[in-house]
């Protein structure tokens, strides 16, 4: 692919000093960086450079007002070296989407596609094959204008910074349904990866922690009623062999892996409903013994099942389950990735 | 006052390159700035340095997960060149309620006024006298670790800079009662002074501004029927010789010039009720001509007088009015604030 891009690269690498075998997650980044800066009503010319600090005015706006949206994807690569990316044309649409309800440019598909090629293949050596191995890639947009009118900034910063990632097996969670606290309002940002939402998310999910729950499962803020999603997966229910997840709205991220699930259902003979969940219908299926599964769905663990869940004090314990529909999509998600398994629809992407 | 802080001078000025006549609100920034790096669990030695920009990791949190959260106050001069703060206790405590609702450590008060302290005794030349003249002062706190799991950070940086700030009589404003789009939710972080509640705000307000509003005036997520506030003031409404202004919840911002101006009323013997207002009521007010007065209150222009207002497709002009509450009220807090009328609540904080 020809480029555009100013490339300067480093001399030496850091992958020597990294223990890929004891990643922890997001604090490894790998020897270069892509970023393109937007100004003058329109974006600049790309560069890759050494991963390195960079100088901000403290005026810039994202750190006052929080216009900065991000995504996150996966590299893989199979046993020939080749590399993979899943589905990356949904993340492009996704940040767009994400920037304009910020008041942000968005980002030229060319740009995009180009900067994650060219990165990735300077910093392949990166990418480990092996199921569950792979790269996190982090395309992320912050307002660097230096003025605090509480108005939208005129100049930004497009970033894609990549970290190696472990087989991500961490075992079952235990959640806390909302009661109180929520991540979003009908209106509001909910659906778009702000970088607002998160932080928004992280002391009620501090306060579920210390009562010993991993994640918190957010319900809407009006009823508290309807189960939507945790703060960085979707969620899907098993009430006897139907899988049920959550309808996207302008509340809730319109997941990746997400969507994939559901087709991937489809190509199972798995029967998924896409509908409203209520709290008290799962508090009554798990008392009946007709929930069977509970699990997160998003980039970095696939599939992340629940062991248990509270609400209003109560807590409910799942069933150990043979033949586990999380298990199985996980399964077949994974072998698409990894180039293991036939791609019926089109979504591995090859870098080259 | 004995301080702890680090000073680095400039051995120079910018001051001479300013046009006071001619400010842009919150582009031009004095010469010095302040900061304080949390690590290792504590607030470490702040330092006052040359204005200058700062070196930044690109994954650093705040620019991923939003964990920012900031303040806004104004230093006045008056005649015999002494400068004040107005209530500067309120946005202490504000900042660190905000900091708490995104799980991150809260700010020590001794650092807070001596870093306030210290910074406008340097800057002084920059605080010009007169009423309309002031010193803004943006306090802020961002997450400086560099780590994109979506947990709180472990390390922050404390700033505050300060932007010279004109008089601001922008004149009336028009705004628009919001119907689909909303800024907070319930249980979410309205009330909190954090970064990403005002991006999510610049497209909804650009809408409003295409059709020429200035301003949204937010309505409650659930009903769109209850008044809230606006951008970044809060709104009083008055109906025959009553003001009346919502009540502060977890989705509305708990204003030092709202709550100033409540107290004010009391010493003016304006009657002035804090109860929820819906839009139904507003639009029969202004059509039966009770509805005398709109206006929001908020540090920047102290009130801000609405000449028109929109609701599903109707408009609203307010009529000409003698006696205004807005401008009798404005007229008062100016004069407390630039020392020259009796401080009855002990709201001046002198900066010696
Ligand atoms: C709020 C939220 N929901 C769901 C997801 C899952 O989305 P995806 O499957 O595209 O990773 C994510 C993570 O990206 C998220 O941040
Ligand atoms: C959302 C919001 N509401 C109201 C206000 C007014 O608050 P204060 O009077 O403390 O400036 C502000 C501005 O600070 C604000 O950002």
């Amino acid at each position: 692919m020809a480029t555009t891009i100013n490339i300067t690269k480093r001399t030496d690498t850091k992958i020597n000093n990294v223990d890929f075998n004891n990643l922890i997650f997001g604090t490894v980044f790998t020897d270069h960086m892509f970023y393109c800066d937007y100004k003058d009503g329109q974006w600049q010319q790309p560069q890759i450079t050494p991963y390195q600090a960079m100088s901000f005015d403290p005026a810039a706006r994202v750190f006052h007002y929080g216009q900065a949206v991000f995504e996150g994807m996966k590299a893989y690569k199979d046993e020939e070296g080749k590399i993979f990316l899943f589905r990356p044309d949904q993340n492009f649409k996704r940040i767009n989407k994400s920037s304009a309800r910020l008041a942000m440019p968005e980002f030229p598909e060319d740009f995009f596609f180009e900067g994650l090629t060219e990165l990735l293949k300077l910093d392949s050596a990166w990418i480990k094959p092996g199921v569950g191995n792979s790269l996190y890639l982090r395309p992320f947009v912050i307002a660097t204008e230096p003025a605090i009118s509480a108005s939208p900034a005129k100049e930004y910063r497009f970033m894609i910074i990549l970290s190696p990632a472990k087989a991500y097996y961490a075992g079952k969670v235990r959640v806390l349904f909302a009661e109180k606290f929520s991540r979003a309002a009908n209106g509001g940002v909910g659906f778009a990866k702000a970088a607002g939402n998160y932080a928004a998310q992280f002391y009620p999910t501090s306060l579920a922690q210390k009562k010993g729950y991993q994640q918190v499962i957010w319900t809407d803020a009006n009823s508290h009623e309807n189960l939507e999603e945790a703060g960085t997966m979707n969620v899907f229910f098993r009430i006897n062999d139907t899988l049920i997840t959550a309808p996207t709205s302008d509340r809730i991220l319109d997941g990746v892996t997400r969507k994939s699930l559901i087709q991937l259902c489809d190509d199972l003979n798995i029967n998924c409903e896409v509908r409203n969940i209520t709290v008290s219908e799962i508090k009554t299926a798990a008392k009946n013994g007709s929930l069977k599964e509970i699990f997160g769905a998003g980039t970095a663990a696939v599939i992340s099942p629940v062991e248990a869940f509270e609400h209003a004090e109560e807590l409910f314990e799942l069933p150990e389950i043979e033949n586990s529909y999380g298990s199985l999509l996980k399964d077949s998600m994974l072998k698409i990735q990894h180039n293991l398994a036939e791609d019926k629809h089109g979504w591995r992407y090859e870098v080259r």
